[in-house]
């Protein structure tokens, strides 16, 4: 086999053999093709696409690569939650203590992503003491005791997969809807999962712009788990504004937890209750969907997903604490109100803008080695369709630097569309599949 | 600048900036742009094209790479001919003399070609005794003396072409419209010409497999000639099946000097005796292009033509008495018949085909480090029209080495279509550009 050639086909639109994928990331992950290559394939894959067949091919390479996380041992179904990633996502802090209060046991291994906004993980460092780096045997033991544990990626799980991501985020190859669902297929295949549970945004501040985009992206990974025998349901859901209210780290960490108190924004609450019925229902705690979403329901009025989240920030070295006393929490030095210039009604608030401009005065990170801050980012006053007046406060920008912030701010600004008329009311959740 | 975004404006179709493009090739040049991201920029470009504009900006920026040839102060009309590469095609080395016989001054930088079969530098190295390894001087003083002169390519002019070349090559990247026409024109012009005839090729034997691709192509050329004040045409000419009988080094050389003596092939005779008479009105040696036609047409019949390659070759270390007696150079050692399956009329001979067979018997390289035999190839008995019998000879296979013979007698065996009906006759120049 060479190289050259499985480029030159990928290129030309042909699907590859399983053996000849497998043989690419092997032969990739042990240094034996050099990166110049696997790049242009990459690309190649950007613009051909793969099938089925080849992303569970590179799937199945992927996971071969590393050491596999046996789960089988903890007692309850074993149900995870992923999300493509959104701007202000913050779903999985709230609908995974949800499940573990009903009885799920969530085994989250989650990623501290480049972009935007941080992912999980940094929203959970922004607690002081917590740990995301537990063995595997703390990881079990934390699961079968409170049922919710979240920690990082690991270099023995699912290695190739490191390797590709890295390449792709240098070479703008992240956004191709076979190297996503790859990759995020494989580290959850690599866990032995009863049920996932997977939430494909679409819109602005999403990877996906298009919803058609997004039922391709969930559909090849429910149709991986299939073919896995991994009971996988996907829900499609909007994300042309930020959802709730808070974007960037310990802002959002305050806001999962007025959500778990049922005090949340209430587009959040809808889909995190949503996910979490998924969750219990995928895990066969009920027989319904009805009943599952009665259950979440139940979990969140009366306060044991918020004591499911303490424990387990007690657990992973946290002090649970910071979810009633907000200023244990990082805080910024600065605040910023950005303002209507006219009246009328706010018809869009562009995501992507606000995760880019959180992303400025230092919500994110731009290279794997820059640092976050983890007190600063932006919090909505006002969704879309809600109507204000001329001077009304839009959103705050809360920083510890000025550098940046004039621009930031200009960004901000021009994230929010205001016209004379109400927008038509949009779906939160657009679809589901599998 | 940052290079990821420049590979993701890229990859999302949008032009850059004369300003950015120029940043690319000069950083990767330095070596501070790695090879797996220009490698996702090439592949990208060859989804995504380049304006002319951007193509522009690549070849100024990658003649500024290096340094250029001074070749004003030799006298009389510089003129090179290009041709973008086919299966048999040696028509450099009969237009070349010709025109050069005619006054023109004919400085050919040739390469070494990947591919199927050699390049022109391989064809003349299969002449005991040539260099092609003539000095800047000695190239100049040829071109004054005789008039033509063909040397390889210089590591000091254009280098940036000769490091994305290379990458291209690793990453099937090569096959580009904008990057085909950036790297020739960028080899042109760093010569001071006064025209440029190009040969496009189309066919299954050439890189452009359809009209309308090579058409873009030589339009993009003639286009960067006439911004860099360059007199350029390009003819289109057909590739379907190989150009003459011959494909191999020495075989193809045999064939020059028959076809020089005016008892070669009427395909090769036909293209030859135009692309020079294209290069001596391009030379402003005639004023009409009718003219022009018939001082090729006498400097074929009169022998010229021929006597100036003898002098070429005498002037750079080779035997030109190769040119009379054919077995002053690498002869094959064994020779197979392939004979048809049956009567009726060749309806077809897939050049690439014939190329690959020919490439895998030794008569091309995979890699830049592989050593080509000059002695092997393929010779055509017949070609796309003629009647056929049962039995009749369709072409011999020349061999030195056992090895992969039986291969490549099936694939050259199934490069000729023979069918019932004579095939529509088809045309040799398709199409002239500029």
């Amino acid at each position: 086999m060479r190289t050259i050639d499985l480029i030159q086909r990928k290129r030309n639109g042909e699907e590859l053999a399983v053996e000849e994928i497998a043989w690419l990331v092997e032969s990739y992950t042990r240094g034996e093709i050099p990166d110049y290559q696997m790049a242009a394939f990459l690309m190649a894959v950007y613009f051909q696409n793969m099938t089925d067949h080849e992303v569970g091919a590179m799937v199945e390479a992927m996971i071969a690569s590393g050491e596999r996380l046996d789960l089988s041992m903890i007692e309850g179904p074993k149900v995870d939650k992923h999300s493509t990633g959104g701007v202000g996502d913050k779903t999985s802090l709230i609908a995974g203590p949800l499940a573990a209060a009903a009885g799920v046991k969530v085994p989250m291994i989650s990623g501290r992503a480049l972009g935007h906004t941080g992912g999980t993980l940094d929203k959970l460092e922004s607690i002081p003491g917590f740990r995301t780096d537990l063995t595997a045997d703390e990881f079990r033991k934390q699961l079968s005791e409170v049922g919710f544990a979240v920690i990082g990626q690991s270099d023995t799980v699912t290695p190739a997969d490191g390797k590709l991501y890295a390449l792709r985020d240098a070479t703008a190859t992240v956004e191709s809807t076979a190297l996503i669902a790859a990759s995020i297929m494989s580290k959850k295949l690599a866990l032995t999962l009863d049920g996932l549970v997977l939430d494909v945004k679409v819109g602005t501040g999403a990877f996906m712009k298009r919803q058609v985009d997004a039922r391709k992206l969930a559909q090849m990974m429910t149709t991986i788990a299939r073919r896995a025998d991994l009971r996988a349901q996907a829900l499609i859901t909007d994300m042309s504004q930020p959802l709730g209210f808070a974007i960037g780290n310990a802002l959002e960490i305050m806001e999962v937890s007025q959500t778990l108190q049922n005090a949340g924004p209430s587009d959040l609450t809808r889909i995190s209750l949503e996910l979490a019925a998924r969750m219990i229902h995928l895990g066969k705690l009920t027989t319904t969907i009805e009943e599952a979403r009665e259950v979440a329901q139940k979990k969140l009025l009366d306060g044991s997903g918020y004591q499911k989240l303490k424990q387990m920030i007690q657990a992973q070295g946290g002090n649970p604490q910071v979810l009633d006393r907000f200023e244990l929490l990082p805080n910024a030095t600065g605040a910023m109100e950005i303002t209507s210039p006219r009246g009328g009604f706010i018809s869009a608030i562009d995501a992507e803008e606000i995760g880019l401009a959180s992303g400025m005065i230092g919500a994110g990170r731009d290279a794997k080695e820059d640092s976050i801050d983890a007190a600063v980012g932006v919090v909505l006053e006002v969704k879309v369709g809600q109507k204000v007046d001329e001077g009304s406060v839009l959103c705050r920008i809360y920083f510890t630097n000025e550098e940046r912030v004039t621009e930031a701010a200009e960004r901000v600004e021009d994230a929010f569309r205001i016209s004379a008329q109400a927008p038509e009311p949009r779906e939160l959740i657009l679809d589901v599949v599998g």
